[in-house]
């Protein structure tokens, strides 16, 4: 193996693959990035077993082959290149001989005989979606995915196809976010996608696997991720970079009937102002789930939210906002309603609820009209007295 | 008590005690901040024991009185204030009611009756010396300090006083940073200083302390801080802020006769390009110690940096710079090297060695003129082969 490579391009090929290692000892091979030189481009490629990663960048190939060489070791050299020169790279007995204007090292490598072979799809893609847009929606619907393994099906993240939406769901079961967007003609590959649904509409995709989705479109500009579910496994396409992962299996619960139609009250505040006197509440929090209580006077038009707490004291902060509909008291956890307001993109937010044991939604707000909008949606349960 | 206080003067009282509370719990009261009023004046106290502060506030008092308060509660409580609004505080049953904006809360409090007293200072001040000056000189010199508690005196800076000027030193024994600042007339309190000096001219200042100075002055505008030094303590004053801290019992090494006073070789770097070029090393080197070479090859006015390992390879960075004096080579340990240079605030470095045995030096370099400063040295002891 004998290549040129310019600098932007291997540092990002070595920064979308770099993570997607094996941090488990069992098979110290997928501790590193297979290099494989051929036909003008250098593919890396790294797996963990359950994910997979894969680059191709265009380089000047002198010699074709390949090896494989630590994740972390090449990480970091390319990590402190300074910008600028192009990076060579050719094998040597032990390794690697890796150049850069003034630096140049060897490093050490395995073998690419044993490396596992990355899955590939057969089939076209089936949906498309702005990465800016799927950043939007993967940043919201992480916050309500369970840490906790107990129940596996929530690890991930739900996504549904219908014939006029896609949803995205998650839930820990004490809160939950749902965000969709609309289909049109460029989001779908008709063909694959009337087969598709016909067959299966609901997939759950692990929570690391869209962290490593996440962290890669943040890393790049603005474009098109193609996505493709084949055999209990999801395939991105983010430009050069190939990501594949397997499924969760198992059944995502039926979450949509738990979410109100209608709401009998409706306020609608600055996202800031709410935020603070939640977090302020949460200093005077008593307990585990941290109860809050808000209070909204319909005659008044006001909000209290307020804690108070044996040990600490109390508070209440007091909201003057429009408000519709009847008067209502309800507990909530302050983490959780704090998750759902930092979701919210807009500059105001609606507070929605209809009795004080029932679940309340947060909505965002069009900044132009004022309207309630229905893209995302958060609900959380509240803590019954 | 009742009194209403500008949000700014609050925040900043708040900010300047809260980290002085015990982290123990067998006194619970330590974890308060004693808040007096009297006289138009808001005073907060924290200690725990080793460290005290007081922070005096202009206030309008409208009944004197004085309780403790959680430090935790109220910081959370100050921290979360949007800018703006005054501050009210009142005394009631339990504790303290305040109120700022549209945001109220009732702190619990216990008695002021059991408070430990804060050291007051009976002289003059002997220092004084200008927050961005100290601040500078303190980043550089908390980077040496012992972390280790194995011997007390080096868990502290150590500082000097000479008639023309003042040192301040840190080593853990591996390396060690000495700063010094010229004394003039607007320095130092001549007559006290005078009687000072015959006494006893060194003492050893608590890492900690010195940490929660920077972190005060930091927050402040460029202001003096009046430094004294008395039976066994030391004060600072930070306009409205005042520090009291025990000093560390034990002789400090004397550290002078292992600073060489002349060095055969002198190589000039740049900042940066050194950085990157010691980080790059730090990848191959092996052992705890993380060991890297530096040579010096004067004919060719090249340095090489590089290091090697069994397990991932090896590395070497050709830097061409202005050298003067002999070839040389040395190993140092990476991470004691770096953070040397890290140390350096010009863009420019000078290395300087006599040996592979003896320690080498870094110096900051005049950015105008090129010539090598003495205002600020860091040490390295080799490693021998």
């Amino acid at each position: 193996m004998k290549l040129i490579c310019t600098q932007d391009n291997f540092k990002k090929a070595i920064y979308n693959t770099e993570r997607i290692v094996s941090k488990q000892n069992t098979l110290p091979i997928l501790n590193n990035i297979l290099f494989e030189a051929k036909k003008g481009f250098l593919v890396l490629s790294a797996t963990n077993l359950e994910m997979g990663a894969q680059v191709k960048v265009g380089v000047k190939v002198e010699k074709e082959g390949k090896i494989t060489i630590p994740a972390k070791i090449i990480s970091s050299f390319s990590n402190n290149l300074p910008q600028g020169d192009n990076v060579l790279i050719e094998s040597v007995e032990q390794g690697i001989k890796i150049k850069s204007g003034s630096f140049k090292a060897i490093i050490k490598g395995v073998s690419a005989d044993d490396f596992p072979l990355i899955p590939k799809k057969s089939s076209e893609y089936l949906l498309n979606i702005n990465s800016i847009d799927l950043k939007n929606i993967l940043s919201k619907e992480m916050v309500s995915v369970a840490q906790n393994e107990a129940r596996q099906e929530l690890t991930g993240i739900n996504l549904i196809l219908s014939q006029k939406e896609i949803f995205f769901a998650s839930t820990d079961s004490f809160r939950l976010s749902e965000s969709r967007i609309s289909i049109n003609k460029e989001n779908i590959n008709k063909e694959v996608f009337e087969a598709y649904i016909n067959k299966k509409d609901s997939i759950i995709i692990p929570f690391g696997t869209l962290n490593e989705v996440m962290r890669i479109i943040s890393n790049n500009e603005e474009c098109d991720v193609k996505i493709t579910i084949e055999s209990g496994q999801i395939f991105f396409e983010i430009e050069e970079t190939k990501i594949v992962s397997r499924l969760i299996n198992g059944k995502y619960p039926e979450y949509k009937h738990i979410m109100p139609k209608d709401y009998k009250t409706r306020v609608v505040l600055e996202k800031s102002v709410f935020q603070n006197a939640v977090k302020m509440a949460n200093i005077f929090a008593s307990g585990k789930s941290g109860e809050i209580s808000i209070k909204i006077d319909s005659g008044a038009k006001k909000i209290f939210i307020g804690a108070s707490s044996a040990e600490t004291g109390e508070n209440s902060t007091e909201l003057k906002f429009d408000v519709s509909g009847p008067s209502q008291e309800v507990i909530l956890n302050s983490k959780y309603l704090l998750d759902g307001i930092n979701s919210i993109s807009t500059s105001k937010v609606a507070f929605l609820m209809n009795s004080e044991s029932t679940p309340i939604a947060l909505k965002e707000i069009n900044e132009q009209t004022g309207e309630v909008l229905h893209d995302f949606t958060y609900i959380v349960m509240p803590i019954k007295n």
